[in-house]
């Protein structure tokens, strides 16, 4: 069950370069697929009432080309399969034209919100959606690990990183590992590749630091807490 | 000249109390007088061809109530006259059944872009979004010093707080002002009214100040980089 809705990306949304930072287009795809679950009662409030929650394990993305500010664009997403434990998405950017600009497949599992565990998916809440059960499991890119810290930033927990679940938004993940390459590394490259793998969430009150290491046009991440991995990822770029 | 649209707020710009943090509300604000600049080339990229720019030099505003997440929402604003050297411009949200739920006025100045120096306003500019010349001068609230620090931090400015001039976008001061306050007196109480007076622009590769003294249901704030004052607000609650 495919699902698309027209957006455009409000001037406030644009980097210094006048496009989507890989968070702002990541909040665009997710907000097509938060749509689409809300329109079946499969969103966080229904599922809620069950006591459960969707909980990201890890994306892949591919970029076109970043969409750019005040762009009108087509936000599409699809709930594809579940097994006993995952769900896939695919959510994708595309002109109104038709050309894509971007591309994620995402990996979902179920949370018990009293326990914090993980449960089975509830098969009808991924059958609300269209989605259909297959056991064939998703191999997602490899996570390059860093055996260097090329780079390395203090990122302190604000009130506006946290979001109704008391923890980090996963996404703003997304500006420390950005910031960290610095001003000069953004000016002179293109997104190309995301993959990330979620590991544990980043508390309130805490200071992660986000780190690199840069290997030509890949750039390995990690996001620490002490000693605590919150996630790794690795970025591919295009040189301009 | 009268502007209005149609506006859903997205919820990844919700807080983790499901509703618009200030940054988010005056953004939104900003987002219709965009529209309607543009919409009569007016705007940013007009002024620009004149190597001119539009400077904001204050804002008052009051909330009645703060936009929900994913809520609809109507965003107005109209330009409503100008004088030698500032035009006044009002904004309003309302819901789609005529409820307001804020109200802002603002202050602008026009910028020779090259010499970084006021000029006078260039009335083909206000003319065409409806704006009358009157030389009355508005007054804004009093903004009141702090005569003592009761909380500050440091915020390092990122390489995402910089928009397209290549220096801090002002509306992230709001994030500051607010962030500064902490989690606890944020779930307590909701913002009322804010005024802002904007002195010196925060430059890249700084780390700004955001300093708070609390009288009661008043706050009284300035960001300041070093022993440059940037800009000073007072911002009024309503406890909960």
């Amino acid at each position: 069950m495919k699902y698309e809705e027209n957006y455009q990306m409000p001037f406030f949304l644009a980097t210094q370069k006048g496009t989507a930072s890989l968070a702002t287009l990541v909040n665009m795809l997710l907000l097509g697929s938060e749509h689409q679950l809300d329109a079946v009662d499969a969103g966080i409030a229904a599922l809620g009432k069950e006591g459960a929650g969707w909980v990201i394990t890890q994306y892949h993305l591919d970029v076109t080309r970043m969409p750019k500010m005040e762009e009108q664009v087509v936000l599409g997403t699809e709930a594809v399969s579940y097994n006993k434990l995952m769900t896939y998405r695919d959510y994708w950017l595309r002109t109104p034209a038709g050309d894509e600009l971007a591309r994620m497949s995402g990996a979902w599992v179920m949370m018990d919100l009293a326990t914090r565990k993980i449960i089975p998916i509830k098969p009808n809440f991924a059958e609300k959606v269209g989605a259909v059960a297959d056991s064939h499991v998703r191999r997602f890119p490899r996570i390059g690990k860093l055996s260097a810290v090329d780079a390395a930033a203090d990122y302190r927990v604000r009130y506006f990183d946290i979001d109704g679940n008391g923890h980090v938004n996963n996404v703003h993940y997304f500006e420390w590992m950005e910031d960290v390459l610095g001003g000069a590394w953004l000016a002179n490259h293109e997104l190309a590749t995301m993959d990330i793998k979620y590991a544990r969430e980043v508390a309130a009150g805490t200071t992660p630091s986000s780190q690199v290491q840069i290997a030509g046009l890949t750039t390995h991440h990690r996001i620490v807490t002490g000693d605590t991995l919150n996630a790794e990822a690795t970025l591919t770029w295009r040189q301009h």
